[in-house]
């Protein structure tokens, strides 16, 4: 599939295809053509965002061939701990992928931590 | 400053940048005009590799504005799980910034994690 970053290709039982059609309510923010940020409703620190591209895509697997949307969910990632206020004190991006990865919902998204001293302990 | 993947602009004390110039050695799993990519010498799991922009960028907070470098990274960081063989049973990729993301050298790089079982705990 190319890369059309606006593109409506929701998943009908996609929980993440829900919250970008706005038919979950969800604490957004940072969205633009391409992306939709808000907040994790389980937080593991203070500042818990998950970024998430508003097509249907699986994972991160399924953006090897797609370094521009690739590349507006890590630019948004950096622009969400902008907004956040966490630039300057520190922040991790992290994204899970399948089983090992403990990816807990089939719509890749990147985690944006930050608020206080995470551990380099990276899993 | 403008997105040029493969344009050199080494620091001299850039541990990151000496390894793209092959001044210091590496175990790389993964090359291309913009991007290398080798193992960690601390592996925190059995595949834990690196991957890094030729071009020095120190950290993720400059990639806000250049989504093509952003999306070549994350894009490459999926190849490498292709070539390590953990993207089936899957894998996490993490980008740290600055004290609080445990951001260890000044040269954003992503950190691709698998071959066992990671825990859900991001930082």
């Amino acid at each position: 599939m190319m890369c059309s970053a606006g593109s409506a290709a929701a998943h009908p039982d996609c929980l993440f295809c829900k919250i970008v059609a706005g038919d979950i309510p969800s604490d957004q923010v940072y969205t633009d053509d391409a992306v939709v940020a808000f907040r994790d409703i389980a937080p593991q620190a203070p500042v818990h965002v998950l970024v998430v591209p508003r097509r249907h895509v699986s994972g991160i697997d399924d953006l090897r061939d797609e370094p521009e949307l690739a590349g507006r969910l890590l630019a948004a990632a950096a622009k969400v701990a902008r907004i956040e206020g966490v630039h300057e004190a520190g922040y991790r991006v992290a994204v899970n992928h399948g089983r090992h990865g403990a990816q807990s919902v089939g719509h890749v998204h990147l985690h944006v931590l930050g608020g206080r001293q995470l551990h380099g302990e990276l899993g």
